[in-house]
Formats: C-alpha cells, structure tokens, sequence
C-alpha cells in the first residue's frame, strides 16, 4: 500500500488543523502537538489480521501498513519490537491479581522501549531525505537514537547538559554519534538542538515535537494485542514522564478499534512519580498542563513539563483510566520485587509500573480479576546506583564449609546441616 | 519423544568411560568432563525440520527432542534463546569480508548468551527433584543463574570472592539470589560452592563440571543454522575463556550432522585474551593444558585454568578451526568499532571476537569470501567503565547557537553553517 493510500496527514490535538504533510517545526502553528491519521478504510481493504498471524517478521515492521512511512528499511534483521510478554503468578501473587503480564522492552537492541521510536523516525527522516537526525536527551531516547543510527548508517547528533551522568554520555559516544555536551540545564540543551535541526534542515528525533515517534511507540500495544491472542487487557500500567509512550499506546489501541479488529480500549494508567507529577496535576485539578520542579530517582520519567502532555491526558480520560503516583522509596521497593519474583532487571521508571499497581490494587483503583500489563519499559543495568540503594551486601565469610553452613544455615531452607 | 529414548547417557571425552545416568560428582571418574550423548538414529525418526519450520516457540525450548531433559519447563515466555543474527555489510567492508553477521545474544534476559545454559540447567535440576541451584561467578553466569532461577521459582546460592566489584555483587542480590561472599580468591569459591552442593545433594550449575549447560549453550548453533536457512557459514568466531561456548557451539553442529540435517561443521575459532591464553598455549605447544596466571580486561574471558579446555581443543581441532589472542587494546578498540557500525553495545569479551576476526583476516587466516559469524555472547551494560577507557568526552560548549555551530562544523559533514 502506497503511504499516500494510508496516511491522510497530521491533525492538531488541541485545534484540529490538519496537515497534508509533516510541517516543517513538527507542531501546529497554534503550538500543540500533532497526531498522525490514517484512512482507515483504505487500510481494513489492503490489511488483514491473518497478514499478521502469516508474517514472519517479528520485528516492528509487520504493522508497516499502521506506520507513517512508505517502506521497511533495507535491514531490519537487528529486530526493533517483538519482545516478550510474560505472565508472571508470582508477582500477582503478591500485588493480589489474578492475571498479570510484563511487556518486557528492556529486550530491545539499546534496552529500552524508545528503540521503536527511533526505529520510525529514522526511516521517515531517510524517506525525507534527511540522513543526520539531532536529538536532546541524556537517557534512553539519545542511547536508542545512537544505536539505531549506526545500525542504519545514519548520522546521530545529541545535545545533552555537560553535567549528565559520565556513564550515560559514554553510552552516546560508544555508538559514534556526535555528543554536544552544553554547559547548561536541559532545558538549553533541548531549545539549542531544536533550533539547530531547524537552521539546518536537519531530523528532529525530539519526543513531544515530532508526531512521528508516537507511531513507533504505539507498535508495543499492537504486539501486546497479538501475544494475548486479540483479547484486551483490563488495564495496562505506563510509567509516564512526558506522556509520549502512554499516547502510543493509546493510539496503537485507537487504530485496531479503527480498524475494527478489536472493540474496546484497555483502561490506561499513567504512573507519575510523586516527584514529577505533571500530568497528575492537572489531572487532578482538572485544570492545564503546568510545570513542575521534577526530583525523582526515576530519570525516565522525570520531566519538568510534560511535551506530550495533552496525548496523555487524551489516553488516560478517553479509556476510562487514571493517573497514579509513587514514592521514590515504592519505586525502588517495586525495582527489587520485580526482579527477584519475575527475574526482569528494570530501570527505576519500568518498576513505577509495578508500584502503581501495587497501589491501584490496594485502595480498589482495579479489581483483582482485572488482567493487567506493566510496561516494563529500559532495563536496570544501566543505572546499577539506583539499586544498590535497596540492596545491602552481606557480611563475607571465611574460606572454610562450617562457616559456610553457618552462614547458609538461616538463609536457606531445603536442606538441613546434620 | 521420551527421555529414555532420545538420551543415551553420559561419556567421558577423556577416557571415554560411559554412564547412563549424570554422576553424582557431575565429571567422570578419571576427572575429566562428560559429554551427553544421544541416539541419533531415534531422535531422526521422531524430530523433522518441518518440526522446527512449523513450531511458533521462539525460545531453545523449540530444540527439546534435541536436549537433555524430559519436558520443557511450565513456563516459558520469558523467551530464553531467539535472538537476531544480524549482517553487518559496515563491519564488514571496515574487516574486509563479503559476509559477516553477528549473534546477538546480548538480547537475553540477563544481557549473556549464559541465560541458554542455566534454562536448561533449571530444567534439568527440577526434573531431578532439586530446587537449589548453586554456583561460583561474578559474572554473567551469576546474573543468569540468579535471573532465571527467580522467574522459575527456584533458589539460587552464588559463591562469590567477597572482593568483586560491588556493581556485580548488586545484580546478584537485585535477582533475590543469596549471595555467599568469601573472604578469598576465586578458586576457593569455586571450591566451597562444589563441596556445599555435594555435602546437601543441592544442584551445581557450574560450568565445566556439569555436561547439561554445554546442550543448553549449542542452541545457539542450532539457530545460527536456521537464520541462515540452513546454509552452513564458513567460520564462526567464538571468545574463549574456560572453553564451555566453543564446546557447545561445536556439540551443536555435531548433533545437526548427526540427525543428516547439515553435512558439514564451520570452523570454529577461539578467540583468546592475550592475558588468558591457556587453551592458545595447548594448542601452540601441543601439550596438556596449564593453567595461567590470567589478566585481561575482557572478564568473561579471564580464566587461570579452562575447566572445559578439552572440550574447545576438540572443537578447535575436529572443525579445522585455529585459536587466536588479541590484546586488551584491540579488545576495546573493537568494541568502539562493534558499537559504532552496527549498534551493538557489547561487553569486552565479545568485542573480542570482533578483534580475533580482523586479525585472522589481517594474517590471511580466514579467506575474504568465507562467510563469517561472530558470537556476541553478553552486553556492555554491565561494565561501563571499560567501554570508557577508550572514549574522551569532548570539551563542553555555551549555550548559544555560535558555538554549537563551530562545536560542530569540524564533527559534522553534510550541512553548511553559511
């Protein structure tokens, strides 16, 4: 099917101005972000479930007919998407639900879920003809960027505050992009990579501007669909920051209702941490979007002002969801229960999924025969600081087996040291 | 297919001495390590390509007729096993090769190749009775045993010298393993694991001692062979420290040789540390194996004495493959070079394989037309500070766009700041 077929173009959320085509700053002149819509028509004629039960490509590029742009990339043997869903009892168990799975994107190629954003973005800019693609970020979207790029042998460039974490700057420079350390806050570092793709006519992979990077997102709601054999989820649990992956993955529902491949939307839960609550806010005083001084452990979603924080709020009302937020100290717990039950090593955002559960269980937010899906969104290993702070090593034991046993003695149960 | 009927027992690959069931020592009687050994003519009458062709079951768990247990375990989505063989036309223009292509097994839940070996090794212990697994590691083998062990609800016991950094320490505990530090060297963990698990009959997940982890590593071969539809590469690149991957890789294609499903083994080759190269100096001086006094960035690779040196000699030999050591600094310099041409971020010893590979191309050890595989057997996540020796951080810029453009007029070809 011919892009031109499927995509109508992109429409306000807030004004409802459409656009033929992607508009040169990304956004509506009006300010607020763009949807990507389709002719869903069009697409039921040419696209069909068994498509999909036929296909062989376990990667994101089995739903090209849902995405923006025209073709596959030349190579998609890297596998961006097809990850796991994992039914975990014992963590049901313990949180008091009948019926709960783990998306687990920490499985990507640069351990986290923004892979598939970047996967897109970077076929729409090669489409555009763009080839160098800038992007602000300190955290998973500028590590995927960069992986995604060299797969791709596209040219990555990312603005970051000089002050970021060593380790996290390290991770962009081993990809070869080009890092741009500005000796400034965030804010600057986003403002001047901004107007720089601007200038240049450069590719702006910046969630929250480029409509794009939703569409990439949202393939993790088609997978979830299919690894549950097309019965919905009750309710699914998105830590949110900016508010770009909960409205991915509301869109990725939206789209197969469009298409009537399925009938309902699953009540979708934004988790905030308390020290970033945003979105929550304005949820709760049911009043605009204003910024917060974010603070939490949580770096993935810690976020000042939400760029896509009207998708979000979208998502959460339109599914009859809610928003949630969790302590740092709940966060970090969660971090620990989720790997020690489920054997998934999560970054402190992912584990604010199984925190906000937690919660939602115990003041009747959902019913314990809901079924429920955390998106368990980057993995832990690359902020092992984080969790130490929960974990406290045990004193040694000397080189010999009666100390050993002693030691094991009140650990252990299963074998007696007679 | 029953057990009984695909397994024949156990022999020696020293004196060949042959068991029907695993001695409770794991090893032969003589000391040296066992091999599982089937009944080929049987397995060929019950198991098909087809089988393979029409299973959905992505995980090692699609091989079970092939390993050395009764079932596959109750649970089995968290999908052990399946990662993407990647071709990297970048790479290999930069090495100078036709076709090269990379297994990324860093794609595991616990980030190494090693999740293969203790899935099967989890299995197996549970079909025995035994929910206590134990092993020696600060490694991958430690967080893989750990990972696992939680999602299958058993009880992992990690012996660990109570000096490894405390970065490896936390993964084990984050998994809710319990750790047992030794005020010692790691030859007397290893040790005191051995004789814990003897003493209390709980199960030895340590390589080289117990035959089932090498059937568990060969999965990796068997899906080589299917992601290439069943062309055999020319060689394949393997890091090589106590010799159990190069072992079961090569016990993998040996079995497909068996069954008559392929008709030839690749090379194998053996990629050593230049400061770990007990199975290199063996082979060189044709002489029994000598332990090392081991140093080299590559940890995973760093080992004094190869607990399965006979096995790699064997698969070095039989498949007309060669060993070859790299130097810590062409180590590094090709993990830079790995992450940067194909977004792979991989840890040292993988990025050895990568170094091996040149150098063998460089001496004319391997031809420009041989297609290649290269085992990328565990992330770089997990050792950060290794990946930075080899990365200088730029000079910071100011916040205004004069400066980013000079920042990156030199970095950056394809725009023009006129």
């Amino acid at each position: 099917m011919k892009v031109q077929d499927k995509l109508l173009g992109y429409q306000c959320i807030s004004c409802e101005i459409e656009y033929p085509i992607i508009p040169f700053r990304y956004i509506c002149d009006c300010g607020e972000n763009l949807d990507v819509i389709y002719n869903y028509p069009r697409i039921a004629r040419h696209f069909f479930k068994t498509d999909l039960l036929s296909s062989k490509d376990r990667s994101v590029w089995r739903y090209l007919p849902l995405l923006p742009v025209k073709y596959s990339p030349e190579h998609t043997d890297i596998q961006v998407g097809g990850t796991p869903l994992i039914e975990s009892k014992s963590l049901a168990d313990s949180i008091g639900l009948q019926h709960l799975f783990l998306k687990d994107d920490t499985r990507n190629v640069s351990g986290s879920l923004k892979d598939r954003a970047s996967e897109i973005g970077i076929q729409h800019a090669s489409e555009q003809g763009q080839h160098i693609l800038v992007a602000a970020s300190t955290g998973n979207a500028a590590a995927s960027l960069s992986s995604l790029a060299a797969y791709h042998r596209k040219q990555a460039i990312i603005f970051a505050p000089a002050s970021a974490p060593p380790a996290k700057l390290t991770q962009i420079l081993q990809y070869g992009a080009t890092l741009v350390p500005v000796n400034s806050h965030y804010d600057d570092a986003f403002r001047l990579s901004f107007e720089f793709s601007q200038k240049h006519n450069l590719y702006s992979r910046n969630t929250g501007i480029n409509p794009v990077l939703s569409e990439g997102k949202k393939t993790v709601a088609f997978e979830i669909v299919e690894q549950l054999n097309w019965l919905i989820p009750d309710v699914i649990f998105v830590p949110t920051g900016d508010g770009c992956i909960i409205g991915g993955v509301y869109k990725g529902f939206y789209d197969l209702i469009q298409l009537g491949w399925i009938d309902k939307m699953p009540r979708l839960v934004a988790v905030q941490s308390e020290g970033s609550p945003a979105i929550m806010n304005a949820i709760q005083n049911d009043a605009p979007i204003h910024g917060v001084d974010s603070s939490t452990i949580a770096d993935s979603i810690s976020v000042n002002y939400p760029r896509d924080g009207l998708k979000a709020i979208r998502a959460i009302t339109d599914s009859g969801g809610f928003c949630i937020t969790v302590t740092d100290d709940e966060i970090l717990s969660a971090q620990l229960e989720l790997s020690s039950t489920t054997g998934i090593f999560a970054e402190p955002a992912s584990a604010a999924s199984v925190a906000g559960c937690k919660k939602a269980v115990e003041s009747d937010m959902i019913r314990q025969n809901d079924s429920v899906v955390l998106l368990i969104t980057g993995t832990g290993l690359k902020d092992i600081p984080s969790a130490q702070k929960k974990i406290q090593l045990p004193t040694p034991v000397d080189a010999n087996l009666d100390d050993v046993e002693s030691f094991l003695k009140s650990r252990i149960s299963g074998f007696s040291t007679s």
